[in-house]
């Protein structure tokens, strides 16, 4: 199931063609994205998605809709969608055609969420570490290097991901020449050590996790501390809980860390997800 | 002047959206391309591209058409396009629809060249030198970084020509993490030294260039030694000439680097242009 909304309040045919050859987004990869959850028709930390949008979109100069054109996108396919549950949004904003009169290219895709994902979730996933070629040092004096805006480049993240798969593994997470530990491919990477959630900063060149902010929120509440510092590759072995958090996938326990199975994190995940689910209740 | 090719050997409108929203060249930047210079209906240097189109594909485990596919698109834009002199054509190839039957997206587009860029090719460019953030070593060992394969997954060398226009520059040189030269963002880069050209090799990370192989092979023949070896950012301002070479800009001479203006190279750029026309006469 799928449905499409375009800008004007109105919703098209997702099997149509809708865009031009000469789409930036398509020739360069110039535009960014969000995924946002929507669950029983209420989208979850849209607010937050909303502005990680506009702070992508600030670190491309590109230009994107005003907040309520964006939001009437959201309610347009909340609106329509047909069943209750979960669904997810995609909403996507592009530099628009080259050749055309610079009107940027703004849709809202959303989709049933595939069987394997709900899987997933409950599963967890076995994980290689690949090395994502850059410093950290770098990511503050070089804004062009896009480090930390979720743009639709993402060839290299999919890529990753290929290679994971044919290793045999289900996830990948990113690690900085430095060792450092940086975040997956499409989510964000969390530990637990005692009672306490960490998460690498923003500042080592990686999205700011809109649901890990969620869980880190929920867990606080519930009397857990949380630290946002770097963590080093050597340090994932040694917590009690590795997970991957992300708005579609939510909170996946990490089973396998390079072939190492992890300590049983069953539990952790299960009072994680909890405390995460008790956010929306 | 534009005009659309698709694979079933048809022309069609290039302003009609033509590609799905849920493309994953667009929404993962997950595809190749190559742009081809055409002169008085003969494409230059056809087969290095599609060879180098080949090349990224495997590296992103992507089906391409077969060659003779590829190469009527191009016959198919370059028999109805209008006029003689130059025109450029960019071949497009994605992975398809994420939620359609698997096809590969691909077509043709070809376009006029802009007067700006017959205007660069005469006038040179000032150039700043911009970190790329990886370094060499990493190359090798880390191919899902997709170094070396022309992706749509474009959006930083987009981002860097935006931070060079910023600056007031016209173009870009990137270099790689230990200093040494890389490429430009949509350009080969070549110096001269004495009777030797030299061009960084791809195994540092960078796309082997067709153009830039079209020059060395017109300048071995009238006598040049050439070079294909690393190169530092220090030895850009000690070289006779340094040179950005590209497919549809051609040679275009560097004057000034990060603010510094270089020897005058006009008399090596017309003698280098010189010899690259003559390989087409």
């Amino acid at each position: 199931m799928r449905l499409l909304a375009l800008p004007d309040g109105t919703t098209a045919d997702p099997d149509a063609p809708h865009i031009r050859v000469d789409d930036l987004g398509l020739t360069r990869g110039d535009g960014v994205f969000e995924t946002v959850l929507v669950v029983d028709g209420r989208p979850r930390e849209l607010t937050a998605h909303l502005d990680r949008l506009e702070r992508s979109a600030r670190m491309l100069d590109l230009p994107v809709p005003a907040r309520d054109t964006l939001e009437r996108l959201f309610a347009t396919v909340v609106a329509a969608w047909p069943s209750p549950g979960e669904m997810a949004v995609k909403v996507v904003c592009t530099r628009g055609a080259e050749y055309g009169d610079g009107t940027p290219t703004v849709f809202a895709l959303a989709f049933s969420i595939e069987p394997h994902t709900v899987e997933r979730r409950r599963r967890g996933a076995s994980v290689v570490v690949l090395d994502r070629g850059f410093d950290p040092e770098v990511v503050e004096r070089a804004p062009w290097l896009l480090l930390g805006a979720k743009t639709l480049s993402y060839a290299v993240n999919m890529a990753a991901q290929r290679h994971a798969a044919a290793l045999g593994a289900d996830e990948v997470i990113f690690r900085a020449a430095d060792g450092s530990v940086l975040e997956g491919p499409t989510s964000t990477v969390v530990v637990a050590e005692g009672r306490t959630l960490r998460t690498p900063p923003a500042s080592s060149g990686i999205l700011p996790g809109t649901t890990q902010s969620a869980l880190f929120r929920a867990a606080e509440r519930a009397g857990w501390a949380t630290k946002v510092e770097p963590l080093r590759v050597g340090e994932l072995a040694e917590a009690d809980g590795v997970f991957l958090v992300s708005s579609i996938r939510k909170i996946v326990r990490v089973h396998t860390l390079d072939g190492v199975v992890l300590p049983d994190a069953t539990a952790l995940w299960s009072e994680l997800t909890g405390l995460y689910e008790a956010e929306y209740a």
